[in-house]
């Protein structure tokens, strides 16, 4: 059975991660005799410039019949997060209805965590972030706008079946690992959408006796990570606050490089994302020193996606013994080596 | 001239530290010839369980008169925080226009710090939360309550007055300090209220030609403050996100129970609010164990508002001198002193 990939290199160092995930993808499909085709798209600021659109009018509608999406980074220097990331990255997410944002989260044996007692393997949970609805929400505007009395509002949105399914999705990630869900609130301070997720999340909960489960705050939450990130298996949370605990927890994890994401359709209707958490960095795009974990370990949450679980399982084992030496790792983990160099090491690996 | 000060303890473990910070204050004020008169008022969950409210009707009409206002802590298990928070913190923070919440972050020597890299004396920076408006407000609701389409909304809402004075606070305290402003925001998610936040403080920050400024997105803020918390002088948040950074700094800088809080009216029309970041730890309470530095640092903070700016430098010396030796920290610091073991060093080396 063929299964095709959508590849959205975007710009800056999402082209040179994106063909090192390529190589690597090459590789283990050739070893499990699976069969990916690819097509690329050159979506991108490039292109903006170019045409005057990240994407063309008919985007969502040529993506949608492809088993996935892997994408590199977007956002360039002069065109504004507005034009780069809503006339791309988040119409895709919506569109699809890609309502979860997965976050792994593992400290590596070679990767220095800035934490004292993050030791290699304690750490090792999944952020699992509502990726559609919430605080993201395109409701608001701007009243009185250039006078004194001007003011801005924006609506926070959460709806009973947009928490129900994340929160669901939840607890059973947990019932295949940790057995134990931390829901990320703020119910004391935020007095409306909050208590309805907590509410909402305890419903789901009642459903899955065997899951621990507690409701931490937002601020206790981020502090937690830092101080005790061992303690966590599944964390879910809304959109903003999954957003922030899935970046502080790459830091604390050694690298935002490393770090990988999937913007799930779990009902698979539509197609899923997969990217590194990472952006386009500018400042080293083009120098070939780019990590590209964060891009081949999203591949290998695709892979899995795709049913290939075998595959993905021997690109982790490939990346936890590349990442132990210094010459196969970049240079943002301390180590000696290159993009090029990691994907070599990797390739080899898998061969 | 004699200064009056309205003591609310609170609950837990906010009548002992309470208690701590009236001994040291005690210190302090008799050495430096202070006039400070206290009065205290027993608000808290207690007596919502005998009176049905945390504080009288008239609480606010009473407190207006004093100079200062020190608080413990409130909470309790049983008593929900729509009713312990939204009774009595919250009321007073918003009566009284403290629209800055000022958060000071530091590593001292004999804190360990959970990051490899943080010497004592190179963290030193101030987190300046707003405090009255953006995504706390009351604004919001649900619809279809108790139905499958249930779902809740909540409006954040940025003024341009409640933004720049925030902001001017920020740029003038920077003035003072490292001349070093960073701003968080997340107009890259977050399309109405956050541009508008930038937009002022940057309005704001061309006034301050003399202070370097920034602006970074709340999930990389997170990130830099475990990754490099060195770097900061002067952070600038709204409501939620103020909450949160403050509390993942005073993790970064080693526990919470040493992080003070200010809660300003900077107009001085109304009085001003010292609390500990910390909140009424029913698991401790009771016990004597509470470390006291984060209600005693309030109370520094407390006197620099109050004009004694030496008075609060000695209590800061203290407290950097205590820190150093295990029988004058406690345990949750890694030392073997109590509550009023550290009260008795505090006030021994102000004597
Ligand atoms: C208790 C809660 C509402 C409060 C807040 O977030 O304002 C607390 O976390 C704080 O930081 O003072
Ligand atoms: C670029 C930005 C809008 C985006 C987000 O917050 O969703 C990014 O930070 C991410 O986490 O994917």
């Amino acid at each position: 059975m063929t299964q095709r990939i959508a590849v959205i290199p975007g710009d800056g160092i999402g082209l040179e991660v994106t063909w090192a995930a390529r190589q690597v993808l090459e590789a283990v499909t050739i070893k499990h005799k699976i069969d990916l085709v690819y097509d690329e798209f050159d979506w991108s600021c490039q292109r903006y410039a170019a045409a005057g659109e990240m994407m063309p009018a008919d985007a969502i509608e040529r993506l949608r019949p492809y088993d996935a999406i892997l994408l590199g980074a977007v956002g360039w220097p002069g065109v504004p997060d507005h034009v780069s990331l809503w006339g791309l990255l988040i119409p895709i997410r919506r569109a699809f209805r890609q309502y979860v944002n997965l976050r792994p989260i593992r400290v590596f044996e070679g990767v220095r965590s800035p934490l004292r007692d993050a030791e290699p393997g304690a750490v090792d949970f999944v952020v699992i972030r509502e990726n559609v609805e919430g605080e993201y929400s395109e409701i608001g505007g701007r009243l009185n706008r250039g006078f004194p009395d001007e003011f801005a509002v924006q609506e926070a949105v959460f709806t009973r079946p947009g928490v129900t399914r994340i929160a669901r999705f939840a607890f059973e990630l947990a019932g295949t690992r940790g057995s134990y869900v931390t829901s990320a609130t703020k119910s004391n301070g935020i007095v409306h959408t909050l208590p309805f997720w907590d509410e909402v999340v305890a419903g789901v909960a009642a459903d899955f006796p065997e899951v621990r489960t507690d409701s931490e705050h937002i601020d206790a939450l981020a502090a937690k990570l830092v101080l005790d990130p061992g303690r966590f298996d599944v964390i879910v949370a809304s959109n903003l606050f999954g957003d922030i605990l899935s970046d502080l927890a790459a830091a604390v994890a050694g690298s935002i490089g490393i770090a990988p994401s999937a913007n799930l359709d779990p009902t698979r209707t539509y197609p899923s994302m997969f990217e590194p958490v990472h952006g386009s960095a500018p400042d080293i795009a083009g120098h070939g020193v780019a990590n590209p974990i964060g891009a081949v370990w999203s591949a290998a949450l695709m892979l899995e996606h795709l049913g290939h679980a075998a595959a993905a399982a021997d690109v982790m084992a490939a990346i936890e013994e590349s990442l132990m030496a210094p010459d196969t790792r970049t240079r943002d983990l301390g180590g000696t080596g290159d993009t090029a160099s990691v994907v070599s090491s990797l390739v080899a690996l898998l061969g």
